[in-house]
């Protein structure tokens, strides 16, 4: 039954109950509905507006509640309450009676669901933290463990320079390492208690708000109470650093898949993260990495889902609200699965090195350093470039590597080459010499190497 | 156990089982893939491939499986089976032993899964045809009640001219009936079968596509066995069907929220469609209007999600394509609900014709009829707003209407002024005079309304 | 100087003149415009509403206008005109005097947009259909050249079975294919005309709406005012037809990315469709392809852009739609250029039969073929799934292909296995037994080849 | 000419340079190239890379070419140019002969480009912080104003309780100072330089990284050179900062749009920024909101623009990136505009005072302070909802408000009603009585306008 049914004459019929029903997706959120109720009602007592009894009545009538919960000994019904906030309340007063029907004295659901999802949030958002720093340590150990292998470095998915294999997988750390930021940026937004801020108004009650923000570990309570019952900002940001990690998954995955074909061969990824084929009987899929790939839209579609719902929504609540939750708890729950899923891959892949310099051994790739030796020599780049440029052309016309062209050969395009150009054709060499920061010389990706682990230990200390 | 299992030397943990598994989503689809494996099956039988003996068996157990589904006897098991295809087939091996591991003979999951996705899509595609056939009558049926009260049509908002509320409410069974097209059109998109195509080749198997596509009721085979397992445009057209859709409602309901404020007056919802507030006694709100609103975001989520999941996906079956479903799913429910509910409240909302009437006397609705009347009697129309704008503007001053303004006042303007004048300044006669095709005129709302009924008998016979 | 300056006693700065000018973006459809207005004078002196004189120097004074635009000789002022069609207007007046002045009876700027609109976009779905076509000519041209190249098919980008390269193509005409049709959907979506239905609600002069939607190629004049002006479903149906063609250009340009790489190899794009590094003198990047992919993005946002736009909006026109032209037109000019861009680049490329065919004899492609021949002896699929699945354990093992492996070798896995299996081995005969419908086998892709030529000469005629 | 045009033997046509090129979009980053430039030449002398003479002459060139450009006195050609750092280059080159094309020494346009962008966005960030603090600045000042104006506050859009108007305007102020945290956020994220990076991998030349940081007012180099050419997060950041924004943007002119309806009629805006008619001569629209509001669509459109394009690319710089930029310019420019527009029509609307009051005594808005009366009394909260319910319904049938209702039938449906119930009745009193921190009571907004002026003073010295 309805719990405004002093103001209606008619009864709503299963459908609308059905269709305007929020408890299949809150129902997730009983936890924070539970401990937001319990520091609403010690704080009603600790001002006097209800008695010290009542309250211990409540407290103990949640507690027991919550027990039951999670023991399974008690399940919602849709058909009976339209929300979770409704069906635990509905529970209480069954339970502890008038008592019960006292705690919802200054409060609407309009802050009670804010607080709830804001407490929602926050847990989600430093659980996916944990798992973002453990895909890091993942990426890290591969790099650390094949620190020195040549992988050829690409460009427009062409063979551009070498780089370090390590190099490569660190680029994925940094990019995780901010979203590790836009995380903690998200858990910072639903630090805010709405708590007291009851439908729209704030309300007559004596209620001390920062009391209950402070019990809830909030950090303060919202200083504009139209504001607490109507921003989902929290849960924008939220889905949106979801968002862009999961385009960092994508991308990586991406390159799992690549380097996992035939053509590339540059990995293998252990059975436990591969796939067969119902019909062919040699296939090994890389599904788990695909399906990261995927899901990263559904997660960038739960974005645009809340974004379009909250457009041109006046003040304060509006029912479109009710829309926030199942896209928020699918981004997280989707990126959480996918940091989990790509560790397992990343950690028990097998690399193949000689695979790797194979291919580095295709497509010029000392081009950039001739150039440059020419350069060193006093030839304005622009000119170095395009006497490197014939020299491609000739070997393309002959079929081979600068590395098998004869030094006349190199001379006919330009008087400055020596002996000495030799040693610009060497992957490791190349890969050495580029020591500045940031860069892939093996010194330089070692000091990038205790940068990362110094941010990742910062890190740890956040969750 | 997997069945690609004589490939794999490691197994896969829970982990991965439920990462990769479709099961929980593609299981709505069981109706679906039995009707295709015995399609399949009859036809193996009938082209020779497998024996009549074991057609039978596959034959009887399916439906033995079907019926079990559908009395709640047989539920599936997400740590056991992958997807819907493989459990049922796990099923049927278990029930009838070699014959069912004969019915995958020139299938493969990549053609399977296609095939239930498209019968699934058609059958979608017409339940909500049929709904949105009920909530054009629903219009009608109102349309058709008050088809002489008089509203204030709006641009920005603003008064701007007299139009009839039938008029009003017709222009969302338009919006309705071309989404009736967009849902048949992706209806049609889904009527081809990619069954026989295997995994992404065709097969060697003597196969009878022509007959399976008869047999499941498609219009022909699809005609190119890679596209048949990777296309999902016909997934992207019902979503986009439906998003159109949501966004019409979005725009009807605003309309309904905007009618039934205290403000506007002008309609008073129906109990069944309306809900309370659990801290504010007196309040009676338009919930159903504003989730219908709201949940416009989810489907047009669920649009952007399958499109970047498609996005750079290579030829041809991608496990980023097992994304497809849970969207499309969704937005059909979604839609259905949002149409059934929508339905509900127009035909038991109450019109308050008064309300619509005082506000249309206010803010001088009459304005273009006097500048027709200037322009009537040789006065360029530009020049006959100009005029008109300063009546207005006199008004305002006056704090008066135009009909309260005296002959003189009229003719300080404009010498053109007569005292037929006030003819011009009567909301009845304004709407009356609106004679031309679409416009809103009695007259040619009435053959307007012959229109809408006409086409909505004409869909009907589609469904 | 605004057009309502009789209301106002305020001047609009700059700032708001800018702001809210639509002239940068509509005055693209300058012809749209002038044709409407030609249509509307000569449809009022048809009516008797103004004289046939001022029809006359109406018609005359649009031509010059018209004429001197082309010419170049007449620039818009953004600083002067709101719109295109105050622009035309003012301009028109200049010239002819009162006449042009009389030109605005029984219009409203809301139908004149809407008719422009619907204008422009039938012209441009046209343009589309018309690149549309020349690419699918562009991809048949290949797959004749290239008939019967052999390539590894792929599913998860693993190699999966042999496919003819031409079947591979034919793949990308299919999904042209539709996407002509959905272009074609929007034409005809756009073929209804607006005009006459004035600011919303119909006017109070003798117009004659069918004599104009005649006069402009419309097929019928819209049957609702209010509609009339507030629909952009139109416009969504453009956006979506070109977001889906986009979608499939990704997936296209992706496998040309691919196959341009080191490590595939599949084909040279030609010089004029690549460019080079400022630094690395050797690299021949494929960015034309990059650029097609990449600008899925912007033509998705544009229909996420238009339908956020739409969302929420009453009737009947709202100034929220002049958002809707600069989408359209962005995702109309992007998809055309991509065709054409995408159309060169196919037919310039270069085709490597031999390096397809050394990939697609690694991967034991004949895996499935090695199963049937067991399934067609009597073993149910799945059984003989895993035994193949063992033959390729065996193989990984001892570093060989299938075809290295002896009979005993076969024989030591099913007794089924006879001299015979060899012939199952070769990949030209794997792919010609693929004979049924739609299959890659010769036969039917030769088949398959006859229907898309008829297919694209019928869309010839639709041009 | 192409500058790779050592390596090629075809020329590029006219259609390949106009798609291919982005100097259409970049050249509006023509002082950050220049800058960027400066500082690399300067680092290259200082480090001896080239001679201190070459340094001056660059250092000089640039500075005439910057003059040049904002003169009006050197325009880009796109037929020559394919980006804006070519074209500059060019035109250095052209003015200063080899020193010129010694300027890339070591450099990319792979880091260079990114280096252009993280400028200009930081600038952009900075301009639209900017923007903010006005448009708070112009909302607290109305705030001020009519600070104890009552307006009927709503949920659902139905009359809740009374709140300050003041109140009401703050929590818009709140909404924007997190927009000012998120755009501060992205300028933070566009702040480290990717300068040196070179192509992908670093140099050989011995560059200092910190150096050119410095000078262009990084705080940081980017510490890994993959992720430098290929990281675009900072341009989510900025355009995610855009789109919440503009969300709040469009939830505010919904407002002003409803405001400013004849039904609602609580505020006037000003002619400045009102529109009319082309036909109605009473019209004034509130266009410029209704524009504002509707560009949300397309700040949000940027948005999945560019997560679409990203998704999937692999390391490290590919072409699809070049599609960055236009979207992200488009929103801040769009997003400036809103924010300057917005300020001029708060700044400058007439507020209705006696409207709102005669609205806010609709609805019965002091219905849950009669609610919280009886509670206070004893009565459990939900016992006294249904009271209060029952005393609602018996006002609607009897057509009159609470106020209007005697002791005794206040008694009729609960004892425990007194004389005192009176004083729960008046609006005034409604409203002062909800004092607890960030309630609408007048002490307390008094409180939160300290806060939001603190905040604002701080916002002003971090821009």
């Amino acid at each position: 039954m309805a719990l405004w049914s002093g103001r209606f004459t008619e009864g709503a019929d299963a459908f609308t109950q059905r269709f305007g029903a929020s408890l299949p997706v809150d129902q997730k959120m009983y936890a924070q509905d539970i401990a937001g109720s319990k520091a609403h009602g010690a704080m009603l007592a600790a001002q006097g507006i209800i008695g010290e009894e009542d309250a211990a009545a409540i407290a103990c009538g949640l507690d027991g509640i919550l027990a039951d919960i999670e023991a399974g000994a008690l399940a919602f019904d849709v058909q009976e309450s339209e929300d979770v906030h409704m069906a635990i309340e509905a529970e209480l007063t069954a339970r502890i009676g008038d008592a019960g029907a006292r705690l919802h004295t200054g409060r609407s659901r309009n802050d009670q669901v804010a607080t709830d999802m804001r407490l929602y949030a926050k847990q989600r958002a430093t659980d996916l933290m944990a798992a973002n720093v453990a895909l890091r340590e993942a990426l890290i150990a591969q790099a650390e463990e094949h620190f020195d292998v040549i992988l050829p470095g690409y460009t427009h998915l062409q063979h551009a320079q070498p780089v370090l294999f390590s190099h490569h997988l660190l680029a994925y750390v940094w990019m995780l390492t901010r979203d590790f930021e836009r995380l903690a940026a998200a858990r910072a937004a639903a630090d805010r208690s709405p708590l007291g801020a009851a439908a729209l108004a704030g309300t007559t009650y004596p209620l001390d708000r920062h009391a209950t923000a402070a019990a809830l570990g909030f950090a303060a309570p919202i200083p504009n109470s139209l504001d607490a019952v109507s921003d989902r900002d929290f849960l924008l940001d939220l889905i949106y650093a979801c968002s862009v990690s999961c385009l960092h998954l994508s991308r990586l995955c991406e390159e799992i898949i690549l380097w996992s074909t035939a053509e590339f061969g540059f990995i293998t990824l252990s059975d436990a993260y591969s796939t067969g084929s119902s019909i062919m009987p040699q296939k090994k899929n890389p599904d788990f990495a695909e399906l990261i790939r995927g899901k990263s839209g559904r997660v960038v579609g739960d974005l645009m889902a809340l974004m379009m719902t909250l457009k041109s929504l006046p003040l304060a609540y509006n029912k479109d609200l009710q829309e926030d939750k199942e896209g928020a708890m699918d981004a997280a729950d989707t990126l959480e699965d996918c940091y989990v899923c790509a560790a397992g891959m990343i950690a028990t892949m097998t690399v193949h090195p000689e695979a790797m310099m194979a291919q580095a051994q295709k497509g010029y790739l000392a081009a950039t350093d001739v150039a440059d030796y020419l350069a060193k020599k006093g030839l304005p780049f622009r000119r170095a470039h395009e006497v490197v440029g014939r020299l491609v052309l000739r070997c393309e016309q002959q079929g081979c590597d600068l590395e098998d062209l004869a030094l006349a050969d190199f001379q006919a395009e330009s008087d400055l080459f020596e002996a000495d150009i030799a040693s610009c054709l060497n992957l490791e060499a190349i890969v050495a010499a580029r020591t500045t920061y940031g860069g892939t010389g093996h010194a330089a990706v070692r000091e990038q190497l205790t940068e990362v682990k110094a941010s990742l230990a910062a890190d740890h200390t956040r969750l």
